[in-house]
């Protein structure tokens, strides 16, 4: 049994974490966020697919690849580091370093993910302070977890946790997490920015395969502006301290930590898409009895990005004609004279169309449950046994508010 | 020498129009045109390649492919009819009898097209009472080109036309169009609704050759909103009447045509992308030393397409990071370390980034430059000699008022 529990990153055993307020960006707030484990960490992690990366992408993605033991992943949310050459780099390796003397760790047992302006050289002294600051401020309640939480944030509203309780050979075992969006969202590989941390035991190579197979279906179906980031980032910390025999091969235990890892990473997940910037709404679609699976990720991805889909989400208008339309032009082929859609929310569901044509529906009912925050439309293609889920948000005015402002 | 002229759809010799208030879904103001040759015409047209197709875009697909002459074309802007199964086709069909009636010509010899909302039935009287009075009020002067160009707007705020005129064998030759936009664009393989017509003599194979290769430099490289319409439409009539020694091979001829028409679609692209729903600025990405023009397509509509830095060029933001950015999750490869980045406009030139880092450049100035109507933004790869260019416009306030509300 996995049961869903309140906390985030320092649920699990042994993880530490912190905040600070270290102004790189933001007068007003926290703008930086330490994890730590004392014991060393197995990591995973998954990164952007844009060409164009930050530095702290590129070290993630050495640290990960070559370090056997990680101990802490410093965060900071005023500047992305993206785009800033040679000096970023070194910049990257410095706040790992700042962060490896604090911790009594060495550099390449440090991760490091920035978030916010792209193009801008961080202020390296302000960031040396909060991780100062930090390394003497670290606690494993869960008011740290939610600190790190808020001081990660960017756009986002409020801040995104995730974690989930089991018992692996007799030994209780959690998986938690924080992600933040909540603009440039459109994971390809791994979201903008989220950290999972279990006490479970398990070999560096299956929390490899178990993360590298849960993005799929989490971060990946999600996108609230069709803008794949510079800097996505998922690392997965596992510091062993639940004490369970060492997970080494795919067995029962590793299908239940996969299944954990589902809920928390899909509860994150849905998370930043509702909380897309500007969204009123969760927009989430589903694409059941397709052919194939990638023929479902392609049509139900194709019906979250659409601008003119999102838009009608926001205006509470059933313009099922515009997702018809999202799908036929995604690149999958089905046939438009079969599919059936059906909008879903709290307030009940309504089927709008039978085999390609509009039905007689209500629209007062229709509106009635696209009202909801949290709104579904299921597009049925009659064709096999392959589904999917993808998530976004709508569109309004405040995403080109925020978004023609951000910068200022 | 191509010259450019005034006037659209009426500017060719023997091309004649008329517009209607048929009270479709406008009650004030028209809704319908008529475009009418007397000499037969040769035809070629591109549709959308969404699967979801309407069903004029079937209609006229067959009727382009089989028919040898075609004396006409129907628009209504009230109705897209799409997604109306058998008795959307049967509507088309009885459209097209309506005009080969009230024309003398034959039901095959007319061309349908359609845009606005998406599932609902056409009501077939008022459309052939539209037809009755058009037939009766053909004109082939300017005021009747103008009248047609804005009877096929929808939520366009101007009309839209463009005419050149060159000589061929000694003789005067005439090449105009109207088009609209501007919501729901992204063509694929053409635009919205777009209406060409010449009085140059040209074999149907020919005709077909240039229009297929002309779309893709021009309405092909438009976006307003990533939407790729089931009703998108390109046609090109040629009557002949020109009295030019008829063009049936490659020869210099049939070269000078394509320079016209692409000087027609050029003007009537950008005047789209220009006029994208809500727009304050048409948008121009331009992407210079590419590798393969490809990839420089693939690239330069990366860029406008992306919400971020629509919504940046609203905001007149030199906000580069989101363009690099959108360079790099284009699927295009390319390297992002050696990229230089521009903004141009009426006001000037601005160099943002060389060797993809941020120069010290006035931000001040930028923004002067960015507060154009027309702004362009140049992307040098220094990789080949390949090169693109796209049009977008900026994301605004009034794009996500127009599609939340357009419904009701």
């Amino acid at each position: 049994m996995i049961t869903k529990i309140k906390g985030g990153v320092t649920a699990a055993k042994g993880f530490f974490a912190a905040a600070a307020a270290a102004g790189i960006k933001y007068k007003d707030r926290t703008d930086m966020a330490l994890i730590y484990s004392k014991a060393p960490c197995t990591a995973a992690g998954t990164f952007t697919s844009n060409i164009v990366k930050a530095a702290p992408v590129k070290w993630d993605a050495q640290i990960v690849k070559t370090s056997l033991s990680v101990h802490a992943v410093v965060v900071n949310s005023g500047i992305a580091n993206a785009c800033t050459g040679a000096e970023g780099m070194d910049y990257c390796r410095k706040t790992a370093a700042a962060a490896a003397k604090a911790l009594g760790v060495r550099e390449e047992e440090v991760l490091v993910a920035s978030t916010g302006v792209i193009g801008m050289q961080l202020p390296i002294e302000k960031l040396e302070a909060g991780i100062s600051t930090m390394a003497s401020e670290l606690s494993d309640g869960p008011e740290a977890g939610e600190a790190a939480a808020k001081a990660i944030m960017t756009t986002d509203t409020h801040e995104k946790q995730a974690a989930v309780q089991f018992e692996i050979g007799g030994k209780q075992v959690t998986v938690g997490g924080m992600c933040k969006g909540s603009g440039m969202i459109h994971p390809n590989m791994c979201t903008m920015l989220a950290f999972v941390t279990t006490d479970l035991s398990i070999s560096k190579e299956l929390l490899e395969k178990a993360v590298k197979a849960d993005v799929k279906d989490t971060y990946n179906m999600v996108s609230v502006d069709g803008d794949t980031s510079t800097n996505d980032t998922l690392l997965v910390l596992a510091n062993g301290e639940a004490g369970n025999p060492k997970i080494t091969e795919e067995n029962a235990d590793y299908q239940t930590f996969c299944k954990a890892l589902n809920i928390v990473n899909t509860a994150l997940a849905k998370m930043m898409a509702g909380d897309g910037e500007g969204a009123t709404a969760l927009f989430e679609a589903k694409v059941i009895h397709a052919e194939t699976k990638k023929q479902a990720v392609t049509i139900s991805k194709s019906i979250i990005t659409s601008s003119l889909t999102k838009a009608a989400i926001f205006g509470h208008d059933a313009n099922w004609g515009r997702i018809l339309c999202a799908m036929g032009y995604s690149g999958a082929e089905f046939d438009p004279e079969r599919v059936d859609l059906e909008f879903a929310s709290g307030a009940g569901t309504i089927k709008i169309i039978e085999n390609g044509v509009a039905l007689d529906y209500s629209e007062e009912e229709a509106t009635k449950i696209l009202s909801e925050p949290e709104v579904t439309v299921i597009a049925d293609l009659k064709q096999g046994e392959a589904s999917a889920v993808a998530w976004g948000c709508d569109l309004t005015y405040d995403y080109v508010k925020i978004n023609a402002d951000y910068r200022s």
